[in-house]
């Protein structure tokens, strides 16, 4: 028919959309908590993709909620002020002038700069940081010996988020903590977002990362585990065939699910809407961690 | 990049469904009555596709309601009972015997397989006749002489509608009425589905029809018009070169947009995915009629 | 008094409406499952009072829900189709076509009279079939041999009815089935009711039959039981002395109560107003049947 | 039939309930105001079927809410702690020593009483006094000369009472009101109701009086006004032809009309269940006042 | 600098108020049951400032609730009436007559006294007797023989007091109970007050009394308890060495604290604002019981 | 007595707790939107004397919201960074990079800084800018020229601070705004203030300066007004007797009073508690605005 051949695009595109709706349907009302980081942060085209899909999770039912690191920009505004970036163990070395950098640059300008861009694109976002309604309180990390203000999470107080939830905005948290001593603590965003899931027993756990996913022999390339159970998942840990910057996210995943989030993702932030093919998509992108069947991830 | 290329059919998907992300901000929690009737009631590929877009349309946050007709499933019911189907003006001859009949096919046949179709699509469907909470009543309609159990309607009480909405049910509608006088009237499916609308303050009323739209020149099949205001629509109407059928589907929804609705749709229910095409992309398939000026439906 | 003697008609009316407040006290607020059928459905006099009774209970604050059958309306349907009715065991033997037939009468025509009807007389009812918000569930019953789309119920989903309830309408149920094969299933209306009662932890539970209640012998119309309690019901079901028709009934009565039904009446439908003798009067009609004691009867 | 001439009485009773199910239904969620006084108050028998009537009222869905007086308690009480009663036109003169007597006796003993017999009879009443929630501000009422504390009222504050109604209770007023001068008013019983059911903007106000209604004529009994709108009302207050004790009271119901209580009733509280008969029959038995015409009150 | 000293006094006065701070987060939202009587409830000024002190909390956020007694002028008014009062062991011979009374003074005086005392201080007080949504249900007392309509609490209804302050008010009440007897009891304000708190599960029961608290030994009067745990309060009850009159209350507040209510305070209400300093200070003025250990009381 | 003496300072204190519970009592559930910055922002003393000022309030029931400045903290700042600070007419010149890092010392610094205060104090704030749920739209002011991303307001969108109101969060705002063309504007600290208090109507506007209040006479230090109308504010401004810093605060006020505030403040921050003694004192201790009559201010 004429007709259907003018059409056949929009038809395509409908046929799509509507290849979307068990996914929709599955995830209805579900939190979704995103660790935001790395390149997908980096690359400005990259950056609204990773929005698109944020505010177009919102509007099809999901509760994304995003918990982003800072990264480069840290460094690089450091650098201007003339304060030298130390590590330790891959760890940033945080003196109380440090800290104080680090907080504007996560707090006053990448949360920020996240909100407008959800706004603009037509999500209502609020941003705060761990501070805010008292969300995220830390003590003095030493697992890694004393590297000042660096913290680790000891109470997580959700109520901001919950309420922020309900009214329809998209949350978006820097993960500056607060310490009982009225310090700022930096902490890592990884954990913060899992600990954040854990404490809103969110349906997913998902971190963009740089990487692919988890690969089951690291040096091979084509062995990208799609999805694992808590078993393998700590055979593999326990293994030494995972790679160094692999360890910590892999750790957090484990914990999130042991704790009660149904599945952890791990995915690669530099693949073109990366969230939208993992989560509307049955083979997904990354890998996926789950606490033992699978069974009710067939639709 | 070679990942890139092994996603590439998905990215294209995920893009697809950020592009449909305007629309679905735009209309979010918004009403939209849906006539369904003609060739998308009995081809069974279109009748699911049908359903599939309506509940796609209820999980991306829309309410969609629907009222349906009957037609051939009518007579042909009719004939199994070795009554004789009789029409005035295109118009059922309704006596008290046919009404009864009339009320058994869209009440107790097609009614239910609509709401079954969308149940086992995922959607969460109740089907009402007008009868039911006092959804609509009707009288004697005697505008084209004495034709039995032909109504109009006088009233139409949306509570029980209101309330399935409000609880994330599709209601589906079998337009029969009742009378003051104990009768039970047969009612003109997109009349009923008009006022339907405007009850509701709809945002949107569309006609799924076995035409392409309102054509500018009857005789020219090029000459679909897209979009049209209240006093474009009235003129057509007035200048004689409408065709027959498109007559009272014209005025039903010039009525609609005068009483409150905010646009009117006629589109081709034969065409696959028709709902969706109308409503997720710019430049539509049928025909819409608004009230005044269109600015507002640049996105 | 002169005064007394001209409004000694109304005085003793109203003496007789505070009689009844015990009864309303008792049971307000309480839900009232009632199956409807037999010939308190046929009779044209009776069928009103019927629905009197049930709207005054709505009115004085209980929560009726009707559950109705078919009975002789579906076989004469058939007949003047040209279809014959077969039954083994007194069941019917249910073809698809049967099927079909039976859900048209059962949903679009009697289920709406009784909606009509409850309007009328000032109630406002809402009328539905088990396939509407997937209120029952069924699939093949095979415990008589294969009679074709003869249904037992696998699962209530009673979230409509609360609705319905909680918005003041009085729930009219036409118990035709879907199964998770997309076939229609036509269930036992006795049991439909006592699968709902059950679900709803409804007070009450009363069969309206044509006979006078369960009789203690057969033999003898002076040996109603009025009440026993569950142990004295199964015994009878075991001792044989029950009427064939009434073993079904009675069955029903028995899973009612010991799934958490208070009360379950078998009454007879033909007396005038039995539902309300039953409900608002100490020694009731018919026969009722509770766990174990009676003593909070005792008003 | 035999089983019918068996429930014979019982049908009739049951006939009787479905014949006041018309007034249950128009008056359904209601709020009616009730001045209790007079011999209704005094004879043990008709007190409790007063009470009867209220809670029958509350259980069939109309808002009863009672106003006393205090009547001949209030002098006997004096009288024993020999304080001497002094009359003023009908209108008790009342000194600091005699308005905390008459508040004692309307408060804490007449209000505990009326709360009492209500609970008893299955109902949930709660009694209040003027100054509770500052119900019920008053100042010196002058316009029969300074008779001490005796108020008019100056403000209604209806807050606990729609509280009170809201939560399902019965409330119960003792109209002892206070001043901004910190003293404690006595005022009418009848004028608090009025003030009360204006503020409420109840459907009835009714006063329960010694006398069968308003007569068209003092001098002939049989001359008892059934309806009268607030023409006839007033021409009859300036015709001079109405009884000395029943001025104030057909002047209360009219200003109770005049500002949006939809029918004021002065009825016979000697007569048993006058309350019930007033409400729930057509013809009612003592005199009705409207603002204009009485068509919906033909059921 | 000059403005400091022009507003000394006032920066003074506004530095109390911060000092307030830390009790008025600790204790908002927390309910206070506050036993009313004694000298407190005599001397005119002390009435008023106990009335502020109750507005004062209601309005920074804690929920009092008032339980007064009555005595002395009970007993003027029974003399005044010719009544003789009689004790047994300290508790007033109550016959039918006699507790008519009571519950004239108490619910019909002292009670609308202190209910139109705090509304003139801007609070919104509505007081209540134990009759009034049945809050008090009591029995006759004979565990000091038959002193006839003396009763002990057997079931406390606690519904009318919450509705009260979930909706702002401040409950005030007459601890006048009823029996299923249809009787009247008379029974004691402090046990009264006790069972409210149980079943409120209120934060504190504050006795307000006539002595400073509780001795350790009742012969040095420097010898007051500031803070006793349930063990402590135990063996001091079972040593003997408690004065008479305080054993009642001592009693009272061990069965509140073991039955629910975190502290059990008993005061010396003839000190200026004795409530606010009790809570409102650390150290307090009287006598504070608690079940363990106090180390949630500093702040 | 002795007890009195030994409770005296504890006793003053309670005094003068229940002084201010005029005050509290009438501005309960008030919104008072307080400008702070200047001195009380800079010496740690006053900055927690301030913050716990706010919480009081807060817990004595008003809604304080506090919008903030940043002021020498930016310059300080832009300098370390070897950014030079322009001003024309004492408005800073923005250009993006100045405009980015006065977004950091604001929002991801000063901010926090008093949400953390506000918290360690026992309250609960929440700190957000301009951007968050899109409270503050900006569009570029050029009333003085182009002096780069300085910004006027010209929409505001409360929603998330009645929210956090809502729900007992203590709402910080950082004034930075963002425009349609996704930049972000610095706007000036007390006109946001202003426009959110219009946008709250709230009951108070506060400014937290550096002077003592609006002077009658710039040059005579003991002419400050305590109390003015919009009149005579209007005409003060037009004498061109006033200071110029203050312009634009006086300017401010009568905006908002004029917009629906009822009450703005000018008041001095350098003064030890000022916000409760303007708000807890009749005298107040800076300058009030109002729109014509202070009757209502007379406690």
């Amino acid at each position: 028919m004429i007709r259907k051949e003018k059409f056949g695009d929009e038809i395509l595109k409908a046929h799509i959309l509507v290849e979307a709706l068990p996914y929709i349907k599955k995830f209805s009302g579900k939190t979704v908590v995103i660790k935001y980081g790395g390149s997908a942060m980096l690359d400005c085209n990259l950056k609204k993709m990773v929005m698109q899909d944020v505010v177009l999770m919102k509007f099809v039912g999901l509760n994304p909620v995003i918990v982003h690191g800072g990264g480069p920009e840290i460094s690089s505004f450091l650098k201007k002020l003339g304060i030298e970036s130390k590590f330790v163990n891959g760890l940033r070395v945080t003196d109380e002038k440090t800290a104080e950098i680090v907080e504007m640059v996560l707090v006053g300008k990448i949360n920020k700069e996240i909100v407008s861009m959800i706004n603009e694109l037509g999500g209502m976002a609020v941003g705060i940081s761990g501070k805010d309604g008292k969300l995220l309180k830390a003590e003095k990390d030493l697992s890694n010996g004393d590297l000042g203000y660096v913290g680790k999470i000891v109470e997580v107080n959700i109520e901001v988020i919950e309420m922020l939830i309900d009214r329809g905005y998209i949350p978006v948290i820097a993960p500056v903590s607060f310490g009982d001593d009225g310090k700022t603590y930096n902490v890592n965003a990884d954990t913060a977002a899992g600990k954040i899931a854990e404490a809103l027993k969110a349906e997913k756990l998902i971190l963009l990362t740089d990487v692919e996913g988890v690969l089951e022999n690291v040096e091979d390339k084509t062995s990208l585990i799609s999805r694992m159970d808590l078993e393998h998942a700590k055979k593999l840990m326990d293994s030494g065939r995972i790679n160094g910057g692999m360890i910590p996210k892999l750790k957090c995943c484990i914990k999130a699910v042991e704790n009660g989030v149904k599945r952890a993702h791990i995915i690669d932030g530099r693949l073109t809407h990366s969230l939208l093919l993992e989560i509307f998509t049955d083979e997904g992108i990354g890998t996926m961690i789950g606490k033992e069947c699978f069974d009710d991830d067939n639709l």
